[in-house]
C-alpha cells in the first residue's frame, strides 16, 4: 500500500475525492451524497417518468448517464455515482427485480428453500451489460479537455444486504425470515453469501473495467445483525468480495475501495482490518472517536497500519432545517472530524456524505446550502 | 449507593432479578423478555378478543392483571412486567392514542405546532388510574402465602421516544418530521422533552406507589439520533427522570432503574453515568466488552464507581431456529457475558433477555426452550 503515496490522480479536473480516499491532502473536504441523483431532483423525475419505470431507468445507458450527471450540473459535487440499484446482482441471478410504483424493490421468485439456494450462481455478467455501458458512457460523459471533471463511482450491494433481499424477498423491518435461515440454516446461509460475494466481486471489476475510478460496497443492512454473526455473515464476505477486486482502472490508476455497514460504529475496530481505502460512518458515529480508532497517523517509514480515510456522516434530516441550522451541523460534522492532514505524504483524512441516502422530501435548495456549508467551512477548518 | 448492598429481597420467593439488578450474586441468570406478554401467546389473543381492542386490554386492571401472569404460567421467568403500552403517557396528554388492527400506535392529534409544544403539559395522573390500578392488582395477584413469586417491573417510555411518537403521530422509519423539528427549532425540542421528563418521573412514581418493584425506562429511538444529539435530547432527560424518581416501594425495599437504549451501544460509557442500576442492550453489543466497560468491578472498599448491571441482548430472530440452535446461541450470549460475580458483596451481574421485543410469530414452544436452556447454561456456567 505504501507504494501508492505517490499516486496522483492528473486525469481529473478536480481530483480532491480520489485524493481523500488515498489519505492525501486536499484543498477543501471533497463530498457527495449517497442517493444524490433522486427523486428530490425534478430534473430527475422528469427523465423518470419517460423512462416509465425505475428499471426503465436504471437499464437504459442513456437514461442512467442523464440523471447521473443532473445533481452535478446544480451542484459543485466532489464525485458521480453510478445511477443503478443495489440489486441488480440478485435480478441477474434470476430472481425478478420490480419496483412498484409508492413501494420498494421486490423480487418475484425470493430464496426459501434448499433447492433455491442450490440453484444460486455467479450471474453471466453479460446479464448486467447495462450497467457496465451505464459506466463507460456516463465517463465519457463527465470527461472534457480529456480530462474528467469528478472521478465516477461504481457500486455494489454487499453479499449479506444482498441476502436480506433475496430472502425476504422485499424490504422488512424485523429481518425475520432471512435471521431465521441465518439461525436455522448456517450452512445455507453460507453457500448463498459465498455466490453473492464471487458475483459482487465480478460484478465491480466489471464496473472497474467499464471505467469506474472508485468502487463502494453498501452494506445497508450489516447493522442488523448480531455481535458475532456481522462478523460470520457480513464481515468476512465483505472481506471475500474485497480480495478479489482489481486496483487499478482502465487508465492505470489505483481505484479506491468504501465499505460502509450501516449501523455498524461498534464494529468499526474490527472493519479496519479490511483491505479497503474508505470507511463509510452514519450519523451515530462520533467522528473524533473513528478518527483516533481507525483513521490512522500520518505516514511514518516503517509503520505498517496506514489507516482508513472516513466519509460521511450527517443525519440526512439536516436537510430539513433551514440553511442557517444546515450550516451549524456541518460545522459540528466537520469540526468533530478535527483538521485534516495537510502534508505531502499521507494522513487522516475525510469525505463529507451522509449517513444514509437523501430523502425524496429533500428541497433541493438545501443541498445547495449543504455542499456551501461543506466547501467554504473546510476550507476555513484548514487555515 | 454502597449502603445498598446489604439490601436484601426477602419478600420474594424469586429474587434473582431484583438481586442482580443490584449487582448481588444469583444462583442462576435471571431473565425475562420484553413483550412477553404479547401476541406469541394463544391466550393472549384469547382475552384481547375478550377485550376487544388493545386499549381495551391495557385499560381494564382484570385483563391486565390476566395477560401479565400468562407467560409466567407457561415459562420459569424470572421477573414479571406490566402489561400496558409506552404511549399511555402522551394519551393522558390529549393526543388521542388508537391501536388500528394490524397497525400499530396513532395519534389523532399529533404535536405540530408551536402553539401544540406550548400547550403540552404534565398530565394530571388521575388520567392513568388504570394503569396505577393494574400495577396493584398485579403485584397482588404475584403475592402467595404473603410472598411475591417474582417482582413487577413498571416501565414508561423514555421522553425522547415519546417525543417521535407525538410528533410523527405514528411509527416512522426515517423520523423526518421529529427531527425536522429537532433541528429547525431545539427550542420547541427542549420544551417537548422537558414535559414529557417531568411527566415520566411522575408515572414511574405513581408505578412504584401502586407497587412496581423496579422501573424501565425504553429508550425504543434513542438509537436514531446522531451522535451529539443523542446525548441533547435524549440521555439528558433520562438523565432528568431519573433524578425525580423515588428509591424505595411500598415494601420500603430499593427500586432498581433500567435504562435501555435501542441502538445505543457506540454510547455506553456516557450512559454509564446515568444515576441508574442497570443498562439494557441490544444484540449488537458485545456483552464482554461492555461488561468491561461498565460492568464495574467486584466491590472495594473507596471505589467509588460501582458499575451497572447489564439487561440482554439476544436477537429475537434466534427463537425462529430449532431448540437445539436456540440453545447454542443462548449459550454464545451467557458465555460472551463470563461467569457473573458470585461473591458476597456487589460485582457484575447480567440479566438475560431479547435485544427488542419478542415477534407475535414466535413459537410459544421455543420460548421454553429458551427458558430452559438460559437457566440450565447460567447455573453450568457458574460451577
Amino acid at each position: 500500500m505504501w507504494g501508492m503515496n505517490a499516486t496522483t490522480f492528473d486525469s481529473l479536473h478536480n481530483p480532491t475525492f480520489l485524493q481523500a480516499c488515498m489519505r492525501q491532502a486536499t484543498p477543501h473536504t471533497p463530498m457527495w451524497l449517497m442517493r444524490q441523483a433522486g427523486r428530490y431532483l425534478p430534473e430527475y423525475c422528469a427523465t423518470r417518468a419517460k423512462a416509465g419505470s425505475f428499471m426503465g431507468l436504471a437499464t437504459n445507458r442513456d437514461f442512467a448517464t442523464e440523471v447521473t450527471l443532473q445533481p452535478l450540473e446544480r451542484y459543485p459535487l466532489d464525485a458521480a455515482i453510478l445511477f443503478s440499484d443495489i440489486l441488480t446482482v440478485p435480478d441477474a441471478m434470476g430472481l425478478g427485480l420490480s419496483f412498484a410504483q409508492g413501494e420498494g424493490p421486490r423480487f418475484a421468485s425470493p430464496v426459501k428453500t434448499e433447492a433455491d439456494v442450490a440453484k444460486l450462481e455467479v450471474p453471466d455478467m453479460a446479464k448486467l451489460q447495462y450497467v457496465f455501458d451505464a459506466v463507460s458512457s456516463i465517463r465519457k460523459a463527465l470527461t472534457q479537455d480529456g480530462k474528467g471533471r469528478v472521478p465516477l463511482i461504481g457500486f455494489s450491494g454487499s453479499p449479506w444486504t444482498l441476502a436480506c433481499y433475496m430472502v425476504e424477498g422485499k424490504g422488512s423491518d424485523d429481518y425475520r425470515l432471512v435471521k431465521t435461515m441465518l439461525y436455522s440454516r448456517p450452512d445455507l446461509m453460507h453457500t448463498m453469501l459465498a455466490v453473492n460475494a464471487d458475483a459482487v466481486a465480478a460484478y465491480l471489476n466489471a464496473q472497474i473495467d467499464a471505467g469506474a475510478q472508485a468502487v463502494m460496497i453498501f452494506d445497508s443492512w450489516g447493522g442488523v445483525l448480531a455481535d458475532g454473526a456481522f462478523q460470520a455473515f457480513s464481515l468476512a464476505y465483505t472481506a471475500r468480495v474485497l480480495s478479489q477486486l482489481k486496483r487499478h482502472g482502465t487508465d492505470g490508476k489505483i481505484v479506491p475501495r468504501i465499505v460502509f455497514t450501516k449501523g455498524g460504529g461498534l464494529w468499526l475496530q474490527e472493519m479496519q482490518a479490511l483491505d479497503c481505502e474508505v470507511l463509510g460512518l452514519d450519523w451515530t458515529v462520533n467522528l473524533a472517536r473513528a478518527r483516533a480508532l481507525v483513521g490512522g497517523a500520518e505516514y511514518a517509514p516503517g509503520v505498517s497500519n496506514p489507516g482508513k480515510a472516513l466519509q460521511g456522516n450527517i443525519d440526512p434530516n439536516v436537510l430539513f432545517a433551514p440553511p442557517a441550522a444546515i450550516a451549524l451541523e456541518v460545522a459540528k460534522v466537520l469540526d468533530s472530524f478535527g483538521k485534516p492532514f495537510q502534508g505531502s505524504g499521507t494522513g487522516p483524512t475525510h469525505i463529507f456524505n451522509l449517513g444514509h441516502g437523501i430523502s425524496q422530501y429533500t428541497p433541493p435548495e438545501h443541498v445547495a446550502a449543504l455542499v456551501e456549508a461543506v466547501h467554504s467551512h473546510s476550507k476555513k477548518l484548514r487555515n
